[in-house]
């Protein structure tokens, strides 16, 4: 067994402890280089090089490109986008839908999703990476916002689910035909009619 | 001026009239070539190759390989997906989506599918294509469904288009993830939701 396997070995048996600063470290220069050179130019050994981190790290962290963008997707997107609480879920989808598409504009955020959800269609670590990690983490906020409605008692409980994936299906739709612009009155309508 | 632009040039005048025999084999060549090679495999060149055509005729008539998939699709779906008459827009759509699925389930059909979506993230041409020729051509189906359930007072007429979108972006996320799996119950509860 060669000494990277070993120490991963024993990093796993104490669990995924990292080292805050090589970890921001690593987001940074994998932001720049985003940002830079767009996903098709992202890759974990120019990000190794520009952050002086250890490839056998970043993987050990970030299997592969896929799971280190989802990493910094989270990170941008969390900081964009706020959970609005309006106590109705019509106005709350409304205004979470809309701050995501603006988000989506600004690049690289909407630009290099894109990029991941094609790289899904012909690499199966990415399209794993898509269903295991990133929908479970980026749809929670998104799902609260259903769960306080059915609180409310605004939808069924048991409809959460569905609901979420179709207004999942549309945002999708929009982002990958290009048609994610400044749009509140169509946004207001899709909405009503998931609500 | 080359001959080939001359004949171009002449037939433009005359618009776009085709020979049906070399059309046949242009589709023939590039559904097998779709089977055996999948959509990264694909290109103009070895369809014309393969079908005795030239390459400047294909070009003209399908100026991209998107153009020429698009084509190859719609025959194929037209031939594998019926478009039902329950007098039920819940029945028609339930029977509708899951035969699309069923079909996109079989190759070459969902895998390229899903293939050109991919591309359309980082080809404009593909993009344009997806957007101009494919949507509005295979949409005309599903759309006739909803304008029959408009007529018939289930839905109002000015949300035809809304829904519709609604339904596309629940089909392209569930074959974009990969769980095009033959799930009645969920389709059921899906388009119960969408009428």
């Amino acid at each position: 067994m060669p000494n990277s396997e070993k120490t991963a070995a024993r990093r796993a048996s104490i669990g995924a402890r990292r080292n805050p600063e090589s970890e921001a470290a690593v987001l940074k220069a994998a932001r720049q280089l985003l940002a830079e050179k767009g996903y098709a130019g992202f890759s974990i050994e120019e990000v190794a090089r520009r952050a002086g981190a250890g490839k056998p790290t970043i993987y050990r962290w970030w299997p592969t490109k896929a799971d280190l963008f989802i990493a910094i997707y989270g990170i941008e997107k969390k900081a964009a986008v706020s959970l609005p609480d309006n106590g109705d879920l019509m106005r709350d989808l409304a205004q979470y839908t809309a701050d995501l598409w603006r988000f989506w504009r600004k690049d690289p955020a909407g630009g290099t999703f894109r990029a991941l959800i094609a790289e899904a269609q012909t690499s199966e670590a990415a399209l794993s990476a898509l269903r295991t990690k990133f929908l479970p983490e980026r749809l929670d906020p998104v799902r609260s916002l259903f769960d306080r409605a059915a609180g409310r008692g605004e939808i069924p409980a048991e409809e959460v689910e569905d609901r979420l994936q179709i207004w999942l299906g549309f945002n999708w739709f929009r982002l990958l035909t290009d048609q994610i612009d400044d749009n509140d009155i169509l946004i207001q309508r899709i909405v009503k009619l998931l609500v």
